[in-house]
């Protein structure tokens, strides 16, 4: 006697495995090894992000189940980069009854991977481009952002962008300081009377997996500069001029921020965005809402998430962790399908997911998973969604 | 509300990892992990093998579920291991109402793993010991016999171990001749009229996975001599020597084997056997009867199988595969837990398992495997029971 089930609901929402696969991709190619389990499987699919890069794919693609965006568009706009090269930068328009909202990724205007701007010293790379397209938002008549703010390789803390937006930085005689690490040093007082009267009427959430403060030991520069060129010897005074920048622009603008949870994000972006009236959230659950992940996880029977790599900061807040705490609360059992799993962490990830899985079917090396991570995702899907019929006893 | 399940019965029946780990142990390992996520689980241990090393382990150490063996003992003789020496060699007594049975592992005594051995040219190597064992256990009164094939390192054609029963070889001028491929070379007759009488009434079951002939290109030269240490240039030469070697003894013997599946098994031990009346089996088949494998899925829940790496070739009858069958008829869906799967074998091997899975949980290497083995083995059992206990809505 065959028992007859119905197909299952199965909900795929994994993050990018980051310098391999975006997220849509590693969401296709779980569901293609689901597929040849359960052909008639509903798979919805919600890529997710933390609000670093991958952030605007992952929402712009989410797939076409329950909860999803009604209209999303991806647009571009020429804007200023890190090292000062014009450069397009994509960014999507969600539109609602009420208005449009605009979600911009930093990393595709400032990006850590973004060659011509890392070719620039640090010491002269700024988040104007930022401010640029906020500004060409604002002429749009759109007065909702989310500003994902991971990957960035500017530690300008957010001077740039304040400058786009009509922030005045003068120097001792006068003149205009240019709104770079460089240029900041030389900064005697700002004037910000110029700043664009419409961010007022502005909703502007952060995107961000960071908690940092603007300055300090635990700041932007000491945290994050390093890894976009920042050498050690150099930390104390780049922090300083940011330390100083604050406590002027601050004074100027009648609101504190450096001390503010993740105004340290994006090499000080965070601060200068807080300082404009954003509201930080973690970027994780402002993707999960994009992507509509509640409204997929109703009536769903599975939940697989993942990461390129899970350890014990997967707990912290990461993308995986935030889908599986939903899925809990929606009575979807979340399993996990990374890259790599940290064996040392499994004590702790085993409590969260059920069940915890990597791509290698065998030994490799990370090059080899990288080149195949397709064919071996899809594969691994394939052999749990085996297991998990055979449990049900299908 | 908490739904009480009754904990699950699981049968463990693994193989061994070989060159890392033993079937006893890699059976503990994944008991381990499957404890941490039921500790009140009625675990069900099946050492498996397939007749090669690691046979007579299996069958001693298969665990107090049902069907196992009402007795077993654990015996040592002397013999002559395959290079001339003289070494202890275990073996096993199973004992039952109507006599014992001996369990022999041919691997024990002529084992490719065994430095002695393999020291000496496989020239001059020999099955002598074996023979040497099976008249002592004549001595002792046993009539049936289980012998496993796999492992060894000789090419003797099983000459060595008719010689220790009695058969005498002979060269032209009448002189004894040495029961090795060299001394082969110049055997001229035979005499079975010495052949131990006592062998008549013995039931000898031969356990292989191997179904070659004893010569020609698919025969035990051809195809296992290489890893013995035959050179490519002398294949011809050792194999001309077992057509003669074969033609004679049959002759005098008055049966044909040369000719008969799995003839070519441990360098021809298998035609030996064969031509004394002993009948070949799957290897895997007949340990699953001594670790009482039946009986342990009765009732049983999930089964978890498995070996050092999976490939096509697990499907021609390797013991995950004689286990997964005696499984499915049983009712039990058999899960699939190696070192390694080939990914090229995944189609195939998952109409038959429940799931594939692998030891690496990330990039690593083999060598890093191995060392690791019983940890990752134990951490990959319990992720895969979390799962299949969260689709069952544990």
């Amino acid at each position: 006697m065959t028992r007859i089930r119905r197909a299952p609901t199965l909900v795929i929402a994994p993050d990018s495995f980051k310098g391999s696969l975006d997220a849509p991709a590693v969401s296709a190619a779980i569901a293609r090894g689901m597929a040849r389990v359960w052909p008639n499987a509903d798979i919805r699919i919600c890529p997710m992000a933390d609000g670093g890069e991958g952030t605007l794919d992952a929402v712009l693609s989410s797939g076409t189940g329950p909860g999803q965006q009604a209209g999303t568009a991806r647009r571009s706009c020429t804007v200023t980069g890190a090292g000062g090269a014009r450069k397009g930068a994509a960014y999507g328009l969600l539109s609602a009854l009420d208005g449009p909202t605009a979600v911009i990724e930093t990393a595709q205007i400032v990006g850590i991977t973004d060659a011509a701007g890392m070719a620039v010293d640090v010491a002269h790379r700024s988040t104007r481009g930022v401010g640029e397209l906020v500004r060409a938002l604002l002429d749009d008549g759109v007065r909702r952002f989310m500003i994902g703010l991971g990957g960035s390789s500017t530690n300008d803390g957010g001077a740039g962008m304040l400058a786009a937006l009509g922030l005045r930085l003068r120097d001792p005689a006068g003149g205009e300081v240019t709104p770079t690490p460089q240029g900041l040093a030389a900064l005697a007082r700002v004037d910000a009377d110029g700043l664009d009267p419409r961010l007022g009427e502005c909703t502007i959430t952060i995107l961000s997996d960071v908690d940092n403060p603007l300055c300090g030991p635990h700041g932007a520069t000491a945290t994050f500069g390093p890894q976009k060129g920042v050498r050690e010897d150099a930390i104390a005074a780049f922090d300083a001029t940011l330390a100083r920048y604050a406590r002027i622009t601050e004074a100027a603008v009648g609101r504190e921020a450096a001390t503010n949870l993740g105004a340290g994000a994006a090499g000080g972006l965070g601060f200068a965005l807080q300082l404009v009236g954003a509201m930080p959230r973690a970027g994780a659950e402002v993707v999960a809402d994009l992507v509509g992940l509640d409204a997929a996880l109703q009536g769903a029977d599975w939940l697989i998430t993942g990461e390129g790599r899970s350890d014990v900061q997967t707990l912290g807040g990461k993308a995986p962790f935030v889908v599986a705490r939903r899925a809990r609360a929606a009575g979807v059992a979340p399993t996990l399908l990374s890259g790599a799993v940290d064996p040392a962490a499994l004590p702790d990830l085993g409590r969260v997911f059920a069940g915890c899985f990597a791509l290698p079917a065998g030994p490799m090396t990370l090059a080899e998973c990288i080149e195949r991570a397709e064919t071996l995702l899809a594969d691994r899907a394939e052999q749990i969604a085996r297991l998990w019929a055979a449990a049900r006893g299908e």
